[in-house]
C-alpha cells in the first residue's frame, strides 16, 4: 500500500538535487498552485483542538532564560505579528482533513505516532521549545532548552538534536511561507557546543522562494547573541496538500 | 563552571571553517598527536561493560530485515575483522576515566543522561539501530529501522532524525578511524522517505584524513540498494581524549 506514496520520492531520487523537477509534477501549474494564501496555511497550521496537547507551552522545566523570552515573544504576538506556533504530538494532527499528495496511503495504520521533535514525553528531560513565526518577513525564531536526553559530548547537546530541530523549524516555516513541504537539502556549520539546560535560540529566514523550492537560512546562538552555536542552510520543495476525501 | 568548557567551543566559534586551526592548539603536534593505535581506540571504545545496557542487540521489535542483516554482518565480525559496537545510555558509558580536553567540568553534576540517539527507551517505538565498523578499510555500516516515535511526515522518518544518526555513525567512525571527536559541518541530501519500520542501511566512509580533521560520506539505502534516501558528508575535528585524573 506503499506504492503511490513512492512515486513522489523515486521521482526526488532519480533527480538527485531536482533540476528541472517542475515538468515532472505536472500537475502543479506554477501559475495556480502555491496559491493558499499565508492566512489560510497559518489558519489551517495552527487550528484550535481542545483534544490535543499544545507541546509549545511554557512548563516547570523551562529555565528563566527561556521563560522570559517566550513572554517577550507573547507580546509580539499581540502587537507585532507575530504568531505562536502551537505544536502537537504530530504533523497528523496539523493536516487533518488533508495528506500529502500521493502519500494518503502511508496514513493509514494504528501506532503511537510523534514527531521526532516531540518524542519524548518527559518534561525538560528532552527537547523544550517553541517557534513564533512572523508572516510578513517570512522569518520564525525557535527558543530551545536541550535536556539531558539530548547528550552528545558529555554535558552537550548531540548536534544531531540540533540539527534535527533546525530542519523542524526549517519545514513548519517553509510550510507556512509557501508550502514548502519536503526537505531536499541540508546543511549544517557547528560552531560551539550548547550546553544542556541552557537556552539556544534558532532565528530562521526564507531567503527565497524559487522553482518550486523555498530556501531558508538559520543561526543559532546564544540569547546574548555573543556566541553562534551554528549556522546552517536548507532547501523545501513546494507541494500543496490535498484534501482526504477518506475522512469526509 | 563551564568557562574551561568553552575554551574549546570559542576558538571552534571565531574560526568558522577552521582554516589554520592547527596553529591555535599548540598541545596537539600532529607528530606525535592522534597516535593511539586504532586498536586501542576499539577497545577503549568497545569495553565489556555488564553493568550498562548494550542497545545495540536484537530485540523483539526488529523486523526480518534488520535481523537478518544483523546475523550476517556478525558472521564477518568472525571472519572479516568487522566490529559490532556496542551502544550505551551515554558516551560517557563509552569514555569512563576518560574526557575531552578542557571540558572535564561539563561531566559535572547528576542527571540521567543519554545519548540523544538512545534517548526513546520503548523498544521499537525510537532509534533501532545497531553500527558494525570495519577498521582495516575505515569504514562502517549502520542498520537503522525507525519507529512511530520518530515521524515527520506522516508514515515516514523525520530528515532530522536520519540527519542525526548519520551524525552519531559518522561520529563513532571517525573517532575510531583517527580520534575525530567533534563535528565541524555536516551536509544531507533526501533522495526518497523512508517509511517507518522499514530497515535502512546507512554505508559510512572515511573519505581522508587530513590537517586534524575527518572527513566522512554517507550513502543511506534500502537492503537491495534499489532505493537511495540520502547521500551524506561530514567532517570532525581530531581531538584526544585526556585521562581524567578526577576518577583516579
Amino acid at each position: 500500500m506503499l506504492r503511490t506514496g513512492f512515486q513522489v520520492a523515486v521521482i526526488l531520487g532519480h533527480h538527485g538535487a531536482l533540476p528541472g523537477l517542475t515538468h515532472l509534477l505536472p500537475r502543479f501549474n506554477p501559475a495556480s498552485a502555491f496559491g493558499s494564501s499565508m492566512e489560510t496555511l497559518v489558519s489551517r497550521f495552527c487550528r484550535e483542538m481542545t483534544e490535543s496537547k499544545n507541546y509549545a507551552l511554557p512548563n516547570a522545566s523551562w529555565g528563566p532564560d527561556m521563560l522570559s523570552l517566550y513572554h517577550e515573544f507573547l507580546e509580539k504576538t499581540k502587537t507585532e505579528g507575530w504568531v505562536r506556533l502551537p505544536s502537537f504530538r504530530s504533523n497528523r494532527d496539523h493536516i487533518q482533513g488533508f495528506h500529502l499528495p500521493l502519500m494518503s496511503s502511508a496514513n493509514s495504520g494504528k501506532s503511537d505516532w510523534r514527531l521526532f521533535t516531540r518524542c519524548i514525553e518527559r518534561e525538560g528531560q528532552g527537547y523544550e521549545y517553541v517557534i513564533f513565526f512572523q508572516p510578513s518577513e517570512k522569518k520564525s525564531i525557535c527558543l530551545f532548552q536541550p535536556g539531558p536526553y539530548l547528550e552528545g559530548a558529555p554535558g552537550f547537546a548531540h548536534g544531531g538534536s540540533l540539527a534535527a530541530l533546525i530542519d523542524e523549524t526549517f519545514s513548519k516555516t517553509a510550510y507556512l511561507s509557501g508550502e514548502g513541504l519536503l526537505t531536499v537539502n541540508f546543511n549544517i556549520r557547528f560552531k560551539n557546543l550548547i550546553p544542556l539546560g541552557s537556552l539556544a535560540v534558532l532565528n530562521v529566514s526564507v531567503e527565497k522562494i524559487e522553482d518550486q523550492k523555498v530556501y531558508l537560512s538559520c543561526v543559532t546562538q546564544s540569547r546574548d547573541q555573543q556566541t553562534v552555536y551554528a549556522k546552517a542552510s536548507g532547501t523545501f520543495l513546494q507541494m500543496q496538500l490535498e484534501e482526504d476525501s477518506s475522512q469526509h
